[in-house]
């Protein structure tokens, strides 16, 4: 098996996603910052990033607990935020979701998933929009890759300063950056149902995705490297359909192209547009 | 002033579209769509085509009324439906976005819109979800172009069929394709509140615009260029700033490079990728 190492150099990632987050809000007119904290270990990091980035009083984090959310989520979200000093808001979404599903019978665990993860969104931008605070997003890319979210809800942002880091890599920087042990140590879960993984869910453990991710994607190996590297062929054939699978995820609409130049396919704005 | 025509070859354009909506729906999987039905002449042209490609049955047209929209809109929504012998699905949001800002008095208009646009973003995706039923969006060039409209909210669907029209091509269209005269004559509205028009809160004319646009993006004509053409200088810097503003309406949001191929910026799934 190939050895492949995604440990970072967490002080050099640290400079870049710093200024990266320093030079988005200023160009964008913003001096403050909005994120939903699930609980987890990637808003954690996210707002790990920007309180140091633009000072913890210049960042808010929403915690929007469904129904039926973990109550745990919602204590590890207070951690989170009182161990960077920042603002907590609490949001409870479930009121909202329910009155989108109201006088309906048996609506599917995926219908509520994704209706809390728009709901979310809109409560994050709305929240943007009422403060000026700029919407930082916190997918982070093994699920980005493996479109495992929800298009235009937690998808959705408008920067995110963690979405080229995988999984193992958030971990690393979150203990680097002294997060809480416990918001570092407990299973990654999306919080849609009692005991829910993500692990579970998707059938993968993070330790080897991320690897052939990171050689799949990053590296652009094809389908016969990967083999050779020592991945199993119907594991990266799996891996490879999931990631072709969810290609619209990480995309706009297609639009129909009748004209010269088309949003998202040949209208480019150029440095010197508008000139 | 350069004489600029936007005169399209109807015809064609329509052999255009309806390839690529049946192209898109297929490929995707699909065999039904579903789009918002405002009672406007952008959704009434996508459900035409979308009838004329895929028959009438195989098209649902959801009519979300919000607490403020006036009720003559519902009505041009039945006449575009009936007219087309499509499926009309009335989903009111009054109570979804009654919901969200419960507790909160003096919310703006722009906070309401927003959240109403997302709202119904949020029941196209369900129904989508539900009943297996592709979303069409039916934002137009000079909306997508000037960023009017909600990110994450209208501008946001599966595949757009119109999306490379200016409005004054989408007027021309319908009147081709026969949709009703009251569905084309009457002022376009984004109907947030009662009397709203579009060209009186854009405070710019579609039949100017549009040419300017035309010019300026499909022609790539500079600022000279547009001045030479007989555009006056200070219309033409306000289009291009409100063209660039709403850029970021355009885009995914944008993710920290750390890695070496990074999804939004140089991570493409050539036609050979997962081979």
């Amino acid at each position: 098996m190939t050895r492949v190492d995604l440990t970072l150099d967490p002080e050099l990632v640290v400079e870049i996603l710093t200024t990266f987050l320093r030079d988005q809000v200023t160009k964008k007119g913003y001096a403050d910052v909005v994120l939903g904290l699930s609980g987890g270990v990637d808003s954690a990091l996210g707002a790990a990033l920007c309180a140091r980035t633009l000072g913890a009083g210049h960042v808010t984090g929403l915690a929007m607990p469904a129904e039926q959310s973990d109550p745990q989520s919602l204590a590890d979200a207070r951690l989170v935020a009182e161990s960077l000093g920042i603002k907590l808001v609490l949001e409870p979404i479930g009121d909202i979701v329910e009155t989108i599903f109201a006088g309906e019978r048996d609506v599917d665990q995926v219908r509520i998933g994704n209706a809390a993860a728009r709901v979310r969104m809109i409560r994050l931008f709305d929240y943007s929009q009422k403060h000026h605070a700029l919407v930082i997003g916190t997918s982070n890319k093994t699920e980005i890759l493996l479109g495992y979210g929800t298009w235009y809800g937690d998808l959705a942002s408008s920067i995110n300063p963690i979405g080229d880091l995988y999984k193992t890599q958030v971990w690393h920087l979150a203990a680097h950056l002294g997060l809480p042990e416990r918001i570092i140590d407990k299973p990654a879960s999306a919080d849609l149902w009692p005991g829910q993984t993500d692990e579970a869910e998707l059938g993968l453990k993070y330790a080897d995705v991320d690897r052939l991710l990171y050689l799949m994607v990053d590296r652009d190996y094809s389908f016969a490297d990967l083999v050779e590297a020592g991945f199993a062929p119907d594991y990266v054939r799996a891996v490879f359909d999931r990631v072709m699978a969810s290609q619209f995820k990480r995309s706009l609409p297609t639009i129909a192209k009748v004209g010269m130049r088309t949003v998202g396919i040949d209208f480019h704005m150029t440095r010197d547009w508008g000139k």
